[in-house]
């Protein structure tokens, strides 16, 4: 199994898929892979189109085609015959209802499984978690079910933050993973901070990226992991 | 029909159920009520033991005594027999989880369509709302569907906010609120920042506390709200 689940697209001030570019370009070298298969469903104020040349406009440049399943008559085949797949950021629950709607939750978990690469960012990298009980987006639409692939045994929460907003009286982020882990003990979540990607290859997963992580579980303290750390007991259920 | 729907609990610096307390005073006066049921299911980190005496202790302050559901032997009953109801803040997803299982949700929507007072803040403001939606928290748990008692037509954004935090790659609340109205047309969502509160009485609604709301429908401009505002257009379905 072969993963680079992003933490987040754009760091402020930068370009669109900016920051992890290096490390997609790194992903994908001596793959074989020339065209990959996007999933856009995580857009909801976008065009699935032009999602699709934003990604590709950032892919090209280093030598892959981005071809969006929107355009497919039989998206289950797409994912079957596809090389490599790529699931964009966006709302985690709109990304979900439209996976299961079509069927390829299901297809993407068995060619990932195979072997095909697979990455994911923000919403996407959620969706590789066994459930989308970590993500911070908004319950807009309903999925039937909050299970996604379950490409990972942990939960990541992207765009980890440490800031609280002044003068909201909300809970912070830490707090809100704090009642997940109190209602699903036993399950990791790893705080994913911006610019920062857990890849999976060879067997290993590794911190990659810009700053710690934040590991979370229940009756732990958290604790941080610097970038470059093997982080295989992640990976043990 | 009689609701205090409350943005939030807490101010920053100040006491728990500080900001409200003269609102809450207010809204219970001349209504011949004693006592009052309260629902804790929204909270997570906390006991349910803990959760009621931090709340009678403020209810007691002004002459009301508090008593939660999660000592009845029957919670459908004690609805059926309360004089009112409060429902506390917390994770949005456990309460509505709870409030189905015990079946509750349909009980206290029927005793509030009859005419006794409903006092909800935060998550309990959510759960007044058609669906569960427009929520900020995380979906810890997985409630059998979204939907919630739909005492009022459009939903609210409890804590909403105007701030980002600095360094965040994520959405800011206003972009998910947009994708909540692209993917929900036609439905009304008010942005009810912090210690402000929508209260619905005598067939009148109106906007109390400290700020304008800012309110969001598809297809148009989203607009502030001052306070002491009727917003009876909201009621319109």
């Amino acid at each position: 199994m072969k993963l680079l689940l992003i933490s987040n697209s754009t760091n402020p001030g930068e370009e669109y898929l900016g920051w992890p570019r290096q490390d997609i370009s790194n992903f994908l070298k001596d793959t074989g892979v020339k065209r990959i298969l996007f999933i856009p469903y995580a857009g909801v104020t976008v065009t699935y189109n032009d999602y699709e040349a934003k990604v590709n406009a950032v892919f090209q440049q280093f030598g892959y085609e981005i071809y969006s399943i929107h355009h497919e008559q039989d998206p289950i085949r797409a994912v079957v015959e596809a090389e490599a797949i790529a699931v964009g950021g966006g709302n985690t629950f709109h990304l979900v209802r439209e996976m299961q709607r079509t069927g390829i939750m299901q297809a993407i978990r068995g060619r990932v499984l195979a072997g095909i690469p697979y990455m994911g960012w923000s919403a996407g990298s959620n969706v590789a978690c066994p459930t989308l009980r970590t993500t911070n987006d908004m319950p807009i639409v309903e999925p039937d079910s909050f299970n996604c692939m379950g490409l990972i045994p942990f939960q990541i929460n992207p765009h980890y933050l440490d800031a609280h907003p002044a003068g909201h009286g909300g809970e912070t982020r830490e707090q809100r993973i704090e009642e997940f882990i109190a209602a699903n003990p036993g399950v990791y979540v790893a705080g994913l901070r911006e610019a920062t990607s857990l890849q999976y290859d060879n067997g290993n997963l590794k911190l990659i990226g810009r700053h710690p992580m934040r590991i979370f579980r229940y009756g732990t303290t958290p604790r941080e992991i610097q970038p470059g750390s093997e982080v295989g007991f992640l990976m043990l259920d």
